[in-house]
């Protein structure tokens, strides 16, 4: 199953190493200004080299629009698109053949497939995210008509942690850091243990956080498919996350029920929560407060140690990974976040819409 | 959407003080022979009245088959089950026609709907976790012969925590308890906070564990239904649900990469792990090894105290609700949580069953 | 999949001997007043024993509602309900149990299944279209305030054929005779056609047409879900159902395409077709004419003469069936074809709202 | 939707004059064997220019796989393709651009969408069809292996009809004529009528009949998703088709019970029918004999005669079209319907594999 959503759904192909990765976007509705400079610009967030923090490979990610835009707006046709592979080292890879990588996908595949595509991680590879941030730059420029907002950030890299909530970061100043965090005394702190882990060879993994502001009321389906539940699903679809929290989260479940609950108040604006940790949702369905959550990304499995590991006969080896690889996945993977939360929330508002008679 | 899973789907039905909670399970293989005790008995240790922990309410939640099973043996037609309300007290929620309980679902479902069953929170009460635990038991049916085991109990109740691995535990002993905890000791604190809870009129969370033996190698869609992705959304689709983190989880985003990978080794059984960080699970993957994951839950909004809300024009009223509720979900959301886990193993192992030529 | 529709969806359940028939309807609009009365006289049109026409076997088919419609108005929850079986005869059924009736799903089921419940034909029961009436009911309901209108009746009974279009007829005429012809002359001759075949221990096959009229202008999916694509899918999932046609049909794959096509005229009541060779759908899309199509079903292949067969084992064999059964299935399959049809123009109807942003 | 089958699922993309059609073959088994090659013949037998009877456009429709193949071989990851346009002539569609071919989607998708690429028709072209015979072809090289056979072949042109059962035709000789029909006297009677429309300007339609060999006892669900309903939903679903019937189809209903039903006999072979009127499927599952189909296609809407119409303010104008267009869909429409043959019986195919535990 490569296709995600119900309504405004992504079916994405490629593989690290192939012609290139895109997807077939359906379900996009007609008489969307599509700014293909804007998707663009989403790429580069994501896009290796963009930084000392990054892997020094230097993949362009042009993206280019195959169907469904005639003269700058959608048509309600499906939205192909395709960023072609340039900067491939397929070499690199060739004596990783036969053996499996500790903590990869390699030994999954291989066993359920019976075959892989071992160059650059082939389909398994992080460049799959590629078509996710596409369909996400679009979903949000549909979504910007509404008025919402994404904003996802570096919260913790290993144990260096922001111990503030959200609402006392100033979010506008996330792009200012190559490390993407808010906090400009932090984000030298978190770009100094990156650079630690990368001279020892190690990687590190940590926490984003991610706030959706302006989401409608009464986004979310209120039983299989609670707002979080399907956010849930998005984040854990992505490489390396490791754990999805909402509101309070797991910290939330130390409360008491008479702490925890969100009083409601009246306002001039209208109903509003005294506190929020709801997160934005209550009943598995938006209740117009801010929604907010963290993903948990484990440290990269590539290191440049060596490990135990076995081949395909199950004969043990040692593997010490040649390439050029991140020694934290947490920058380029701001934007992968933002990119997955716009598309659950856009297939949530166009679900809406059918909601009522 | 009201349906859960892509081949074994179920797809339920029922409010909580209206005629009953039922579904349907379509896509369940012919020739499974049904056993309706075991099934009951997984009601039985979700239903209200088990133990002094739990509400006085007392459903004796009695499954009827209403189709698809053919002298005990399923037919591949849709099987359709119903577990007819019997004590409910509407009564108790008259007063609630207006008001929204804060931290429910009755402001979000009446924005979403214009209009509600508030009769004890209609489709929103936990009551409908009833038919996830059917098809939850039917799923390990099918499961059993594959040798597949599912065993969740509770791990943390406020701040009570077991701090231990479920390794160093005897998970047979999860139902010795009424708490279900396999420690015995800690079971006893677990039950006192509760109990202190309860006293107070107040609630609390906590975390439920669970661990699934014998998983085949080769389960889960590598992209966006990785295993652990389609575990995460179905556990935040149970009610109170906050996070769910899998294998090392948010302590696993800590570590180095070099202290998480989890090295292969040949042994005489085949290809193991010599840690498991990955949780069973690779690039989305069950990889043989066991699956284990946490479930945060939330305090329960339903406290016996005063709190400021508003009604449906938006008057500022006092609530402090009548009605018979337990003071923590955690106990009786172990069975949902082995059920949710069961219908996504399920799914899984049957739509791989199409992988390969 | 015993699951129909995409937004708009009903999941059905249930065997010919075993509990009931019943379904749920999930998707349904919130605010939409459920009226059960009508409901029921769509019922009353399919049930048996309504007619000298129709077998004596005497089913009440009443009706139950069992969630999603609070004080007369659907709530947006699934709309489970049942129609419980009274009146059946399973030891007429005894000696069948291990032979295959001819042009029968015994043999097919068997194959696949391994295992099949032979009471009255189980699922593969004509029976199984109970849970059609009443979802097409409700879909009735919601259409009815865009004006939308379905009219199907019985145009040809074995060779007895009205040779009119349904513009020439006057369609409230329909329910006046038994057969559902509303050409009272053509009704008197395919009556005499059925009690003939009837008194033969034979049966007789036919057609039924059916117009809807005022569907919205671009309901329909252009490449793979064209409108007339999805209601063909739903007739010919109707038991006994040979073939589909559109518009100008079969016929019309004779003529040449000056003479076809459908020229556009500009009216007072806007952009009006001359002719309707399309059947109010053009490239798969409504045009806002009248929706017009032909169902052709074969005679019922239950009949009560000696036939060739095999049991279970492959021995040769004679059957000759008892029970109680129709000699045509047209009459009683009007208010079926109307409700697929009102199933597809529903979920179509929801689905465009998304269509543009 | 541009997503056609459950799991062999075909998403596909394109515009006749954008930069190509295309599309993702999600679901396809690992470790299948794909012939580039055969795929590329299955193209030159639906592409243009290919013989007299064709638009001399000359469109070299040459495949480029993307994604999803290794080494020849499918490994279990999406299957994404292309076909670039090449000989495209915007221009002469410039004309057309605020006017509504009569009989063609201009006007339903302009007030569907309130925008549509009318180069071409757009994404309403035939071209689109491209993308069906690419997944048609890989769906036969998967079930090649299970012996299964497609042999569709043009038994009518506007009136000129093989008055005989495919059973006394020999199929094999179907691509010896250039309009694909096995009979060379009615291939010849039927070149000369399409000769004849083209010479008027004018269109002819006429039907294609299928036939599908050795298909596995035990595909199609019995319910909603009978073979031969998702067969129809499929064919319904091409460009031009009106009608679908399939075994003894509409003429079949006109025979009396005893006549119709398909008697069981004992053979060496197994369980076999005396007669196939069930064409191949009972109760909506294959029973192992022949499943033979026919589609009814309408004379093409483009013709070069003057009709009236209006533009989008809904004045009256009088159109006549330019550009290069078959008069007869037909000799080119063989391949398509093979191809939407093997996607359902490939995707049924693989459904069966869930059946049973």
């Amino acid at each position: 199953m490569n296709t995600f959503g119900k309504i405004f759904r992504l079916t994405s192909f490629g593989e690290s190493h192939g012609k290139g990765i895109g997807g077939i976007i359906d379900g996009c509705p007609a008489g969307v200004e599509i700014d293909v400079h804007e998707i663009q610009q989403e790429l580069n967030r994501r896009r290796p080299g963009q930084s000392k923090l990054t892997t020094p490979r230097d993949e362009k990610d042009r993206i280019e629009i195959l169907s469904g835009v005639f003269e700058g707006v959608s048509t309600g046709t499906p939205i192909a698109f395709a960023i072609w592979n340039k900067d491939q080292h397929s070499k690199d890879y060739g004596n990783l053949k036969d053996l499996f990588r500790p903590s990869h996908a390699d030994y999954t595949y291989y066993q359920k497939y019976g075959i892989r595509d071992h160059r650059g991680g082939g389909r398994s590879s992080a460049r799959e995210t590629i078509a996710r941030v596409v369909a996400g730059a679009i979903a949000k420029q549909i979504l910007k008509s509404q008025g919402v907002t994404f904003n996802a950030y570096v919260s913790r890299v290993g144990e260096v942690e922001i111990n503030k909530s959200y609402l006392e970061l100033d979010l506008s100043k996330t792009e200012n850091t190559d490390v993407r965090c808010p906090d400009p005394e932090m984000a030298e702190k978190m770009t100094n243990r990156i650079l630690l882990a990368a001279n020892n060879g190690d990687t590190v993994g940590g926490v984003i956080t991610c706030v959706i502001g302006n989401v409608p009321i009464g986004l979310g389906e209120p039983v299989f498919n609670k707002l979080h539940a399907d956010l849930g699903h998005a984040m854990l679809g992505i490489n390396a996350v490791k754990g999805f929290e909402y509101g309070s989260g797991f910290e939330g479940t130390k409360m008491s029920g008479s702490a925890h609950n969100d009083e409601f108040v009246s306002t001039e604006e209208g109903v509003k929560t005294k506190t929020n940790n709801s997160g934005g949702i209550q009943g598995g369905i938006s209740n117009g407060e801010d929604i907010y959550f963290n993903v948990g990304f484990k440290p990269i499995a590539t290191i440049f140690k060596d490990q135990d590991t076995v081949d395909k006969e199950g004969n043990s080896m040692v593997i010490n990974p040649k390439g050029r690889h991140d020694a934290c996945v947490l920058p380029r993977a701001v934007p992968i976040v933002e990119a997955m939360a716009a598309m659950v929330i856009v297939d949530h508002y166009l679900a809406n819409k059918t909601t009522r008679i």
